[in-house]
């Protein structure tokens, strides 16, 4: 049976694009699916870059023009790599465009601009998608799946946190092509949209909606040179950001990000405490997921740590042999995996606009209650 | 040399009695002092325990009156091992009969007792402390002699938690000699008497006093069988609490504890992150302690555990030989051979109560801000 | 400039089939050569099988015959990854043809066949290389760095194990597609040629030659039906091994492995102590190194985790960014790196047939030691 | 009711002194029994080295020569904790007179006086016991539990090391009391009758007796400057052995001791590896059992870090709370508990001479094999 294609058209070709483009050439050569991804156009404003990924890559053709990408026919999928500032415009034409969506993390600025990337991906009913990769981690989604076995009854506590610390020198500038994640204008917040985002997708995920939020956040540095202006200017993000919140299943979270941790280069670890089980996971050991089962017996009871590498755990049957362990790309693989099983099944694959939009709203109230020193309540998506 | 007799009026032969007597009867063993400790009477109600608790550790006589035990000629030293509603009469008691004062942690059942007890030890110019034994852990201590020498530089954050599981029951009663410790009359609070004070008490130590706080704080089982009463009755304790701060020197604090988080008996953490070096702890294997140096050289910088057992290390070369783990008893040797050395050098043993006072300044604030869902100052022990 | 094509042709699809060609489809996306491969044509009997393999991975043509492969003027290079009774046939006939070659390992069936391969290719002048790739994880590159930079000074021990579970049920038939490796026509021996050989390579490149060794080996399961016959026959594979040796350094080794260690799916581990600094790697976690540095300051010392996914360390430059941990497949990638490198520089990439040989006259040793109860000298590969 | 008393008479105030004293001092605060022991009297040739031992550990009186205090009345106990050397006459005087004997491991220089000290105390039908005090760690006690309940199924693997490095430095010189160990009069032999007799003592324990070893030894440094002498002398004693064995249940058996390990202090690991599931252990974090059960659920197995300070775990419920860890010397303190228990039941405290004397069979195999380099058979223990 002939395979139907499905063209991309990237925008963006730093880490992200590198991240995708390798999902796309490896997604088919460990699992099955109706569709076969064609790798169709790769776009950038510099044209020798572009030209220079493209070949290593081996995209068939580059534009240095996003509108222009969208605006052609042999484009299925738009998949938008840019910092966030440009994700609305860019999503909102794809989807006036017809064009299904994979859009990079967070999905907006704001929930604001959320709110019209969903209704406008609604409106055109184009299948549409946010890159919250560490979901497809195997170890997450076996989290995943003891949670909705019940394993772990009533839900107590769940705590997060993403630690990085390679911005602690006050000699890095912000700004520009590689350092945009530290220019506000170009991330719209620090650590809480780019990691925070990421606990909090899995949270909604794992342990449903969060009803409201206490934050503080700071800002360490106050004043970094621009790499554009070439002027020190007053730095606009968040270096830090902790908050306390309650989830609607009456447990209590606690969340905390920032990149002035020595010694965590990107540590992502989440625990989650059950009545009668829980679980723990690291993204600097992504392979392994911690497991204590109240239910094992007395003596015997302890924290195991589960190699998520079997061929009964999720994905990794399709991959290697048990004991070899995936990496961290390997989550950008499953989230293409997913986004094809969602075509084929027609239930949407997650996470989507509306998912991202979810945790915008979180983001946006952790943002609110960290400036106004209180608790704020949390939107809700409908739906 | 004739050594200085000692002699020690113990109060309480619970969990904490045993410890204190424990330390009193191995500290001679090992440690070179000008003192010698006696066990000279233990002081309960029940006589007839009492009498079974003096033959076992070596008490030459009992009292059921803590009154008359205060009143003895022959006693040098209450140690006020009991409930934290009678550690303020009793301690005010002693310290106007002169005593030395021993006394359990948390100081008091909030500040305003903690003040009065600070004011008559003071008055009464009595050597005084608090067991916060956890400061007295090698690796603890090695922990402070790091960031004494400037290895950390200036610090970002703080973060500490103490996490068990021995409540998640609804079946559990409260109150009575096992578990007042869930009778808030008893108690004064639950989690954040029990367990966050000793997190604060390291954390004012390591890192310096805390400005403000922003807390949470559940309880989750709403009623509990009454022990003394035999009745259903509301509990008034926390059964979890998490909260925010600034710490005065600008870095952020993250507490928390809960009796509910399955897996962990007496899990206490806290980790430090410097602008040169980082630091974490894990009461669960107390014998090591995790240091990352960012002036490691770049590709061989990671973690190191550090097992502090060795002849350099604070406390261990008195006892074994390298690689011969302490255990969690040996804290309360160390915090008896700090207060001896108090004696000797004239220079007060920590924590004394102003310590003390200090913690439940934090312990208060964290309370209130809970309640009132708002930021609250912090108020210092003016020095 | 034009890149030189590189035309590969595969023989055998199982796990290292597909293991090889997805490095060789990854290689191009993330390191840079003068050299492009390409996937020209993959060989099997079975020929419906070898159609949907190159489907899924790009290989251009099919082959049922691997003389026929080997005739053809459009490949440049056989890789062989067919059990090891083929092996030596195989690449004698690709040498003869004057076609690079790519061999799995262990290089033959014992050291008389191994002989004649590296005579062959030595005589032909081809380029030749064996497929032990865990010399190609970063952490182990990293060691090899740290021991070449003589950081561990004078060595006194080496200790390497292969632990795995899988052969444990007697129900488990021997032969045939899946389970070559338990049947000793196929794979000329068990543990010591399949995982030992691994240990043997590594320890050879790390830590010099070994001199001699003294082996046990053992067989829990006597018989097994074998998947081919039908019948129940004799094992005649060694399910575990372990022997003592001495390293021409005048170091000690040790060395075990076996299918019958519960809980151990593929867990390859190996330390080595030197005079100032040890080192520690296991494969369950392969994207860290274990360093002890008797240097660092007395009190600090300890082993340090080094997450060997930094810029600065072995290949992980390439590839994502700091934290971000590399998986098993990964390593070989690498090793056709090396092999690239190779054929530009001139210099022969490692391990090379001459390697592959000098593993198995230990590999012959360990077996001869094992049947004569006795210590048996290792022939050395001559210079 | 009235205890029993029960007398000791130490011989020797070292490191195992200390170690004995300690246990002798803490057991009856924590466990019950009839009888009471009674710190009587210490023998050392220093009489001044000796008064302060005794006063600093409460012994009621001091000897300076041995044979006088074995001739004492008041003496029931002989414990024996000098160097190896020593052992056999001290013992066999001390069973003459009828004295129940504790003493330190190994129990003598070898075999053949192990057998004469096996002899005396028989014929004199005295408690006996030898300190073998890992196997009374709480977790190895454990290990042994799960094993007698059948739970690991037939083993097939037995793998111990025990790595130091603390003789690393060619400058440290040998003998005198505290370098004995380094001199081969003194200690008998090396790293085989210092470690790895604790290694092979719980060997024997868990998994019953050894058939045959096959042993390598090695001495790094040749020559030290002896202590007594003050010249320069042949170092007679092994500085690492390994060995590989048979058990006797068709396991196989692996071993490795050395004082050169950079890093390990005092590493004692053991693994077993049984049909079922399998356990670890190490020294350095003593108070931690680590286990796996294939019967667990497939997608859930793992290793579980069992923290040994339950309640049910062995002796752990008389110290303190869950989640308090043991350190070192509580081993010595079990030990006593047992040789008491041994006494009230009337069935031998283990492990008694007998079991002394298996071990030394095995060291004197190993030494044996070693020199002949070849397999020995180990003698068996009759009885």
């Amino acid at each position: 049976m002939a395979k139907k294609s499905l063209r991309i058209g990237l925008i963006g070709y730093g880490f992200m694009g590198r991240a995708h483009s390798n999902a796309y050439a490896k997604v088919g050569n460990f699992f099955d699916s109706e569709y076969q991804l064609v790798r169709q156009a790769v776009c950038a404003r510099d044209e020798e870059k572009a030209r220079q990924f493209a070949s290593r890559w081996g995209y068939a053709s580059v534009e240095t023009d996003w509108r222009k990408l969208i605006a052609r026919d042999d484009i299925d999928v738009i998949d938008i790599a840019v910092p966030n500032n440009l994700h609305a415009e860019m999503a909102i034409a794809a989807a006036k465009a017809g064009k299904m969506i994979l859009c990079e993390k967070p999905l907006a600025m704001n929930s604001k601009e959320a709110e019209k990337m969903v209704a406008a991906v609604e409106k055109a009913k184009v299948p549409n998608m946010v890159w919250y990769n560490y979901r497809r981690c195997p170890a997450v989604v076996l989290a995943k799946q003891l949670i909705d076995e019940g394993r772990l009854g009533k839900i107590f506590h769940y705590r997060a946190n993403f630690l990085q610390d390679w911005t602690i020198s006050a000699d890095l500038p912000q700004g520009g092509a590689a350092l945009w994640r530290l220019d506000v204008k170009a991330a719209g917040s620090g650590v809480t949209g780019d990691l925070l985002a990421h606990c909090i997708d899995t949270a909604l995920w794992l342990n449903g909606g969060i009803k409201d939020v206490n934050a503080m956040t700071e800002t360490f540095i106050k004043q970094r040179k621009h790499q554009l202006t070439g002027k020190v200017e007053k730095v606009g993000i968040d270096d830090a950001c902790a908050f306390l919140c309650h989830f609607n299943n009456g447990s209590l979270g606690l969340f905390e990000s920032t990149r002035y941790a020595r010694g965590h280069k990107a540590l992502y670890t989440f625990e989650i405490n059950g009545e009668h089980a829980s679980i723990k996971w690291d993204l600097h050991d992504l392979h392994r997921l911690q497991w204590f089962d109240h239910k094992d017996e007395g003596k015997l009871r302890g924290w195991r740590s589960i190699h998520v590498s079997d061929g009964d755990h999720p994905y990794t049957g399709k991959w290697w042999v048990p004991g070899l362990q995936l990496g961290s790309e390997h989550s950008f693989v499953h989230q293409v995996v997913e986004f094809l099983q969602g075509l084929e099944s027609g239930k949407p694959a997650l996470p989507n606009f509306r998912d991202g939009l979810a945790t915008d709203y979180v983001v946006d109230a952790v943002l609110k209650s960290a400036k106004g020193h209180r608790w704020e309540k949390v939107k809700q998506v409908k739906g």
